[in-house]
């Protein structure tokens, strides 16, 4: 060949490599749409990974994750208690819009409504092989539970793992005490809708951890070849936490700290099985947490990193969580990303990435696909809805701007912590007034600045109407225009 | 050879080869100490970095330095205010046993007294070239400065870059004014104790980071052969901040997000200087900040990280700082390290890896050698004075247990920070009472359990008691039996 041919043959060849390099980050390739992880821990704290800041832990296998991806430091769970903050990660709505609150308790007649559309099901319409290995906890009756929202398959507990008739030392409760989880059967270990085996002990808890992770590596080798949606949601470090024989001892730093040793290395045998298949490039993970750390089990709790008060309550410490995505080739290494986001959000930009159509319903959740790409001028967020208990509004944000609406909520504070499984004193309901937060300075919420900015306040005061308007406030006594029913049992 | 002489001649190059590798983790080498580099953050807060969970920043240098070293998540300036702790860091010993407390001004007639032994005097009688870069505060009269006490170069600011008569918007002070800073001089740059130039404005301020660190590169590039010693206390994150033309408005997140950006360039080149001329193996690089926050600069000053109070305040915020230790083979590469350690523990540290006699007086600090060796079952420190003005004792700690002694003391809370340079209201004094808390698992200091642990409240009051004894307290109008005395002009 002639050097200028050779050359004109480069150019286009290099051509061809950049518009493929190019591709990703303009649209989602049409032709193979990417895999989906979604590794979801329970009562995980905003401090207790290493990418975080944790004072003592060490998490190697999600600081490499972070390292490799964005870190999102200003990342909502929608609420700071377990069901509803599962209800709106699966739906991208607000848990009070879909009518779920709080944490359902065993045989509950209430479920998410299955006419919400959940990520499963948008993907698995698209043809995603959709499976769920760990806790559900939207509802354990039948017509409720994975497979009829969506999962192909699913293993898990239906609900929270201390649900069950023992006690934090793992006795069993007496027939004749006066503890309501004397009546809760043994905790089903599901699989699909039957019962695979009944967790008992300390002991069986202390598998959970491996059994979801050894089916999801499973369900990942099975599906290499098809596009796939793998929903994680961990029971630990949820009490009653326990560690497996491999972890027991080993982290030096207790129980809580032997947990989060196996979760570090469930992500890590996770990414382990995506390189094995090939599949490490073209898999989004998204690695985060259902709500804040639960302060009053003292050592068996993670650590809010010193953000104020803890799961239950809609200060930061209650609802702020690690967040980490990544996305080989698209997601900027090691990128810190404080612009305000939700676990909201993912479904819309799990939908984006994926090519698939948005429910039918609306939601709350916004694309921010822009912020996974790195584009750090983009504000996909600017507003966001505190609700707690069955529909109280306790404060609204605006961008770093937070105002804490009067109300009545439990506080951690002043209140010695439990020890070794066993609570402290449940914390008190105490009135908080009226105060505005600016987070980018004062992230632990303590220098209210009111007075200081009456215009922002005045601002924010209007965004709790609209609130209010849209999604009522027990607190106000308004009535919502746009609320929708749960499931219920007929 | 024979084959068995092969075999024989394998095993014993193996045996020397590891023998070479297990020496630097038995006994660091006695024939060439290592080379020492202590950079000093002025201001810099608990959560300003990524590997500390910075909320907006990337600091990614100093991340690095942190996944090849130990990061440690206990670590307390001596004291919440700049001549303070610098002298505690300079001698191993708390800054009241030495006669130094609060932030001198120019001219002051104290300075560090000349019979106390710097790290400095220990490394140079071993032989070291020691050199230093940037703000001194250890008295500025001549008797007092740097090469007055162990340093053989010095370039740099005597005290803190606000101590000059200029507003925090650049303009200059009247001299009718009332501030008390209209009298004192332009800040004067000096080499050794001769003025280089004079810094009048913001401008010239912000090219301090670069004017230490170019001078910081050249000491080690001018003394790669001899072991050195190169202390670089940088004037910046401390007010009036600023940035250099090459970083001003690139980090997006502000002024102090451009100066953090710079600091973190500077240790960057910092390990270029040392891995060009070969020393990366062979330094010890140790990286902390000389207290927390000043919170009333608002987005001038750093964060917390959700820590308890700022500068100038004997809560966690103000004392508790990023540190971090890389020595290439010894510390273990991405350790994180909660053990109870001290700005005062690096003096004998160092004198422990030099090889280098203690100093004759005695000093608080403990080797922590063994924790930077990975020993994380050794414990040198259980015990901690916190003092504060010139000599309150506020409270005591043992290990992760904090007793805050009943005082007054300045609350950022619930005040506005000031914006874009200007200051807050001055934080206001208000009565701290007696508390006891579990650092471990409140590192925010918010829930008193002293009602829970009387055993070790008891424990703790009888700590108070021994540092009243051996350093005294104005609080209970105790007189201490140990203290020294600082330098003074005669």
């Amino acid at each position: 060949m002639k050097k200028t041919t050779i050359f004109a043959l480069s150019i286009f060849v290099i051509s061809i490599i950049s518009a493929f390099q190019l591709l990703p980050s303009k649209e989602p390739s049409k032709a193979t749409p990417p895999n989906i992880i979604l590794i979801f821990m329970d009562d995980l704290g905003y401090g207790d990974l290493s990418c975080y800041g944790a004072l003592q832990y060490r998490t190697p296998n999600l600081d490499r994750l972070a390292g490799e991806g964005i870190r999102f430091t200003n990342f909502l769970a929608a609420q700071a208690v377990c069901s509803a903050s599962r209800a709106a990660l699966l739906t991208g709505c607000y848990p009070n819009r879909v009518g779920i609150s709080g944490a359902l308790f065993p045989n509950a007649k209430v479920g998410l409504n299955p006419e919400e559309t959940t990520i499963a099901e948008l993907l698995k319409d698209k043809g995603y092989a959709t499976g769920m290995f760990g806790k559900w906890h939207l509802g354990d009756r039948p017509e409720f539970l994975p497979t009829r929202q969506g999962f192909d398959e699913y293993v898990g507990l239906p609900y929270s793992n201390d649900m069950w008739p023992v006690h934090y030392d793992g006795s069993p409760i007496s027939t004749t005490s006066d503890n309501r989880k004397k009546n809760f059967p043994f905790l089903p270990l599901l699989h699909n809708s039957d019962t695979l085996q009944e967790i008992k002990t300390l002991d069986d808890q202390a598998k959970l951890t491996g059994i979801y992770t050894e089916r999801a590596v499973n369900f990942i080798n099975r599906h290499k070849k098809s596009p796939f949606f793998v929903y994680l949601p961990h029971s630990m470090p949820h009490v009653p936490i326990a560690a497996s024989a491999k972890f027991k001892g080993k982290s030096k730093q207790g129980t809580y700290g032997d947990v989060l040793m196996e979760i570090d290395w469930s992500v890590g045998e996770i990414m382990k099985a995506l390189k094995e298949n090939g599949l490490d490039k073209n898999t989004v993970v998204i690695f985060t947490s259902d709500n804040g750390p639960w302060l009053n089990y003292g050592n068996h709790a993670g650590s809010s990193g010193g953000l104020r008060e803890g799961k239950g309550n809609s200060f930061e410490g209650g609802q702020r969580v690690p967040c980490i995505v990544r996305w080989k080739g698209i997601t900027p290494a090691g990128l810190v990303c404080n612009k305000l986001t939700s676990t909201i959000d993912l479904l819309p930009t799990i939908a984006h990435i994926c090519g698939t159509k948005l429910p039918a319903r609306p939601i709350d959740g916004v694309d921010i696909l822009p912020l996974l790409k790195g584009d750090m001028e983009a504000t996909p967020r600017r507003y966001f809805y505190y609700f707690y208990r069955r529909n109280n509004l306790e404060a609204v944000r605006r961008d770093d701007w937070k105002l804490v609406l009067p109300h009545e909520g439990r506080s951690y504070e002043g209140q010695a912590p439990g020890n070794d499984g066993f609570p402290g004193k449940a914390p008190e309901n105490i009135p908080f007034p009226l105060a505005l937060y600016d987070l980018r300075r004062d992230p632990a919420e303590r220098y209210d600045v009111k007075e200081t900015y009456p215009e922002i306040l005045a601002e924010l005061q209007k965004v709790a109407e609209e609130a209010r308007e849209d999604l009522g406030d027990d607190i106000t006594k308004r009535t919502g225009k746009n609320v929708r029913k749960s499931g219920m049992v007929q």
